[in-house]
């Protein structure tokens, strides 16, 4: 599996024409690895250059993780004192002969810790954004990345279905994201949980990044829960609106905008329609109903190993979808001090279509 | 509070020679203004600079949380399509005149993506490491922060407590996990908890970043549980080692020496003595004892924001606490294949010695 990444990363390289590219600890690294690490306060590195085993800079007690790693990498590690970090990058660097020489880095990820360790060790090396390169590879998923994305959405759709029967009018929205914290690891779910569920009840689901609060659930609120697990380093990220009890004739009708448009979202994407039109489409059942003031962010992001990743449902974004990628379609109405609405589900570009890996109903339903 | 933060940090830049610091998203910059950004796929930066306002360059979207801000500061925002950004911090760093001037950063949080935007901002300003001075301002917590401390160490031990009764012979790593998970919601965390807790039995035990696993709890194990919780985006991060029925002689002689390591440890600290110190009276217990070797990392970190930020407990750190200060001192042994203990407190650096914030017994407990 790595093998293959790295082959795919090789190909990439020599097109783009990038004789070296280095990355820091993030979904990257492990993309291309397999290894964990966790931005600390110590540098990490990995280098792939053309002609040359990959090298890897990291602290010594990390070493044991290498054990898992697939391939081989000439391995240059440093005990506890910063002193000596500088030494070890240079002496990593010293034979790859990268001096004018165009070398990849993720502007977004790699930290001005590595990077000024990096850039030193290899004289002039010219660093260039090589975010294209990564977020190309990681945007299309594997089987493997599947098998593991629908595990995180059916482990996530169990912990909600068995945290329902606590969400009672008078039950608070912390109580509620706690429930559904334990069920998440209950279900299946990696310890580390790819984000804090958001529960939030009427005039707090008009907020999209409302925290759960203390709150109690009220009669005729709207009860906005955006949730999702990690498998194996994969996530899910899901949203579902419920009644609670008797909700009024507005709330109604916009759960039925968003839920449309969350079905014209999730049908319009496939090979060849661009990101735009995925996020014009469902913008526009919004804004035919007279809402779209009300739907203020984007239709939805990528999805894998990061909740925030390539690609992008912006209206201005117009890179072209393929089989493989997968990301949220999350529309939304937001009423600002009264209550709110959003459907969001995980979608994977198939070789003629798209098609939703969250399959839990999005008819509202009454709870409480 | 922020205006007192301000004030020391304008001090310290003057002090230092530094015309401006650059923060981005992270915990300085919230410590310096009350603000919460995540690291998103948008730059956000803040740029405090010597008889200038300061400015805030950000999203669009995310203007609504400057009405929180306690202080007047220039607001630069930009829309959704990345073409506009470097227009954005070009505009936003024009009036400042740093061409020349030293600009303190912080290396292990900026990214490439922030500092490129930055450093094509300034012309040609002086980017230097800065952390000292945002370490220094950090790792002398105030009032409101020990309070806060106190609360996430509070919150801590009440939801071990509260988890205690489901730790039974057969219950496997991830189900007490997940309880504990939702005990520290429902005892008042914030939900965007520290970190994950590890809860490791028996040869598990002797993996210090052990993830919780499927393995029920045998009789005989040793069981690790290092947890904590966030308040007011302060947290706390304890570990208590607990036997599982009847261990054997050898479990509880390594806890035993554990534990005196933990109070030498905490007794240690004072203002005026080393980081390097602490370390050394805590681990002398454990060489002297005979299992040095097994004793395989630094004593501990500090502690407040972060779950590893100034100052660090490790040998070689001649660092000199100062009353405020707050860290960890978490002694272990672990015996590969076999098992493990760690206890760990979270310490405050007082006038005239060190005062555990947290109190839960230490003693040996049986579960199961």
């Amino acid at each position: 599996m790595f093998v293959e990444r790295l082959d795919r990363l090789k190909k990439s390289m020599e097109e783009k024409g990038f004789s070296a590219v280095a990355v820091n600890a993030g979904p990257t690294l492990t993309y291309l690895t397999g290894l964990h690490f966790h931005l600390m306060e110590r540098p990490v590195a990995i280098v792939f250059s053309l002609g040359n085993e990959p090298i890897i800079i990291l602290p010594e007690l990390e070493q044991a993780k290498l054990t898992h790693l697939t391939f081989a990498v000439k391995v240059y590690s440093y005990g506890e004192s910063p002193t000596i970090w500088s030494a070890t990058f240079s002496e990593a660097l010293a034979k790859l002969d990268l001096a004018g020489k165009k070398v990849g880095v993720e502007p977004a990820q790699l930290r001005l810790l590595e990077y000024e360790y990096l850039r030193s060790a290899c004289g002039d090396a010219h660093f260039t954004d090589g975010s294209a390169i990564f977020a190309a590879l990681r945007a299309t998923k594997d089987t493997q990345e599947i098998a593991c994305m629908r595990k995180a959405v059916k482990i996530a759709e169990a912990a909600l279905e068995a945290t329902l029967p606590m969400i009672t009018i008078g039950a608070c929205e912390k109580e509620i994201a706690g429930e559904l914290f334990m069920q998440l690891i209950r279900q299946g779910s990696d310890t580390s949980l790819p984000f804090a569920p958001i529960v939030s009840g009427g005039p707090n689901a008009a907020n999209p990044h409302a925290q759960p609060s203390m709150r109690p659930l009220v009669a005729g609120d709207l009860l906005v829960i955006d949730w999702g697990a990690s498998y194996n380093g994969y996530i899910s990220d899901l949203t579902r609106t419920f009644a609670v009890g008797k909700i009024d004739a507005e709330a109604e009708k916009i759960h039925t905008i968003v839920q449309q448009a969350n079905a014209v979202g999730r049908a319009t994407g496939k090979p060849g329609v661009s990101c735009a039109a995925v996020d014009k489409a469902t913008r526009k059942v919004i804004e035919d109903a007279g809402y779209g003031q009300f739907f203020i962010h984007r239709t939805g992001h990528g999805i894998g190993m990061e909740c925030h990743e390539e690609p992008y449902m912006r209206g201005d974004n117009e890179q072209l979808l393929e089989a493989g990628m997968a990301y949220t379609v999350e529309p939304g109405i937001y009423l600002p001090g009264r209550n709110g609405v959003r459907i969001e589900d995980d979608v994977l570009v198939t070789v003629d279509g798209a098609e939703s890996l969250s399959t839990m109903t999005r008819e509202i339903r009454i709870v409480g």
